[in-house]
């Protein structure tokens, strides 16, 4: 008997549609993310809502699987949940759809699974529909996760569109860490390092803004493409120049290090649980103090300000009085750091 | 310089949250799927409801990409639209999230999203937000498609637990035809014959049911696991016996042909565009009479009804005069043919 005899694996059955489905389902996947909606068993989960909604999707295929700081099934969930709250949703129900390369370890399947329902504690958001594939070997990498995600909009107008000169510019903390706690991960450097994914749900904190009836203008978790995408996104949506200072984007020493060494810039390196916001200068005060009562939060930052000046353009000025264009990332980024 | 170079293929930075992603995303994507939510480009699609809607998800991993009656692009729209419509929902926004490996042509990917748009016009729904992904060559098997989707409910009630005793059981049309497609096609059997997938968009069917005041007890489409998953579940959650003549569930020759040489049950093989109704018997008639305008539900069929003798079973009553229990698939099915 060799070893992976004695181990539970998932094996194409569990994705046939008949009884070893069946099984997984009920036994797993049910007991993890149990509510009376998903136990309905229909063909699609049916909930009630008046007004507008927020709908979101997202595929999760990071490498590694287990992370400094994370795993796939926690950033699947804190990724489309944040993809709500960005938009002044209250995440409430997501769907979950597993494809799963025959021979995947089950015990690694429970770890995922109790590190999405763990991180569903986070917001209160429920897992009401799903799916399952397996694949055969060689056909899928490990396991992929797509989220979706459905939740009532509690504050109307936050967009992309909606920048406006004298508004400044927050980030949530400092930058850059899941795409080189990925890169760490994967050069084997984990254990003399403790940095940490920055990846979480960010719900908690944008209740609090909407509550305080903060004014938020444009709010979003910079991912893929980290600080410069989603700057560059909203000064060409808006059509207005973003005017930010190098110097005030916090950046760890562990972060900085890895860029330096392996040729990365921070403000492209992907976050999982690190947003911007857009808010009239007037409110930078009391978004940040409410902000900072949430410890991953305390280093929330004014880094910028928009003007009309230069449209379209992110304009970054460096420690040493220089300014130049912050571009859009280019070519091969990290890969599938998400 | 070899023939690869000369193809246009998706890069690994093409999914990376820069420049190359946004280029894919607006050149391909958002122009066959064009509509206004898709195009405001926020985090999440804002969508307004009052009342009930249903909430679906499905990941399509199907092999061969291209069958004959269909491809994965064509599946990933029918499927979670016809999950939707099984609820009794009006299909309405769609998401869509690619997993691509890196390699795969430019060309492919095109015929792809264009079946989707495509089949996107049987049932008027849109697609309103997406995600991208590529990972490197041998990390995925050319490309997943998952799609979830929201729909106001039309009709309620529809559901697996409402069957009642003296419904009649109704399938839309012959059996077997996705699962036998997907196997002729891997078998290079695909020139020999003329059987198709019966891949198809179902709502404007239901539309006219719902539209007819039908009274649907439970409706589902016999997808993986085909027709004995749908009756075992429905059996099971009802708590009834479904009593189903063998002789009476129309199959085609070709599938009943390769089912004995492959040994497969044509019951237990997957359909893509065929369902199953519950019904009072007294509303079959009207049923079978709107089914029928359909060109692709013209055998539709009453193969059974409902009762109370032996509750959870399914029982098939052979041509011979003998009956037995039909039994929910199980072992290693056709993988991947969805």
């Amino acid at each position: 008997m060799n070893q992976n005899n004695s181990r539970k694996i998932v094996q194409l059955s569990h994705g046939g549609g008949g009884k070893e489905m069946n099984h997984l389902i009920k036994d797993l996947f049910f007991k993890a993310f149990d509510n009376p909606i998903l136990r309905s068993e229909e063909d699609a989960a049916v909930l009630h809502f008046d007004g507008n909604l927020a709908f979101t999707t997202d595929s999760f295929t990071v490498s590694p699987l287990f992370f400094p700081g994370g795993d796939i099934g926690k950033l699947s969930i804190a990724g489309t949940v944040n993809d709500l709250a960005m938009m002044g949703a209250e995440p409430q129900y997501l769907s979950c759809s597993f494809i799963i390369e025959e021979g995947f370890e089950i015990t690694h399947l429970k770890t995922i699974v109790e590190s999405m329902a763990n991180e569903l504690k986070q917001s209160g958001a429920r897992i009401v529909c799903g799916d399952t594939k397996v694949v055969p070997r060689g056909c899928a990498d490990g396991i992929f996760i797509n989220t979706s995600g459905v939740g009532r909009i509690l504050r109307k107008g936050i967009s992309v569109k909606n920048l406006a000169s004298d508004d400044v510019i927050i980030v949530s903390r400092d930058v850059g860490r899941h795409g080189a706690a990925i890169l760490m991960a994967r050069e084997g450097l984990a254990l003399e390092s403790e940095l940490t994914s920055d990846c979480a749900t960010l719900w908690p904190i944008v209740e609090q803004l909407i509550a305080a009836n903060i004014e938020i203008h444009a709010m979003r978790d910079a991912t893929r493409g980290g600080l410069s995408a989603v700057l560059n996104e909203w000064a060409c949506a808006s059509n207005v120049e973003i005017n930010v200072n190098e110097q005030a984007i916090p950046v760890c020493d562990e972060v900085r290090g890895l860029c330096e060494l392996y040729g990365f810039e921070p403000l492209d390196l992907a976050n999982e649980g690190t947003f911007i916001l857009a808010v009239p200068k007037e409110s930078a005060d009391a978004t940040l103090e409410i902000m900072k009562r949430f410890c991953h939060c305390e280093q929330a930052a004014v880094i910028g300000n928009v003007n009309d000046n230069r449209k379209g353009k992110v304009v970054l000025n460096t420690p040493w009085g220089s300014s130049r264009y912050l571009d859009l990332p280019q070519g091969e980024l990290l890969p599938r750091i998400c």
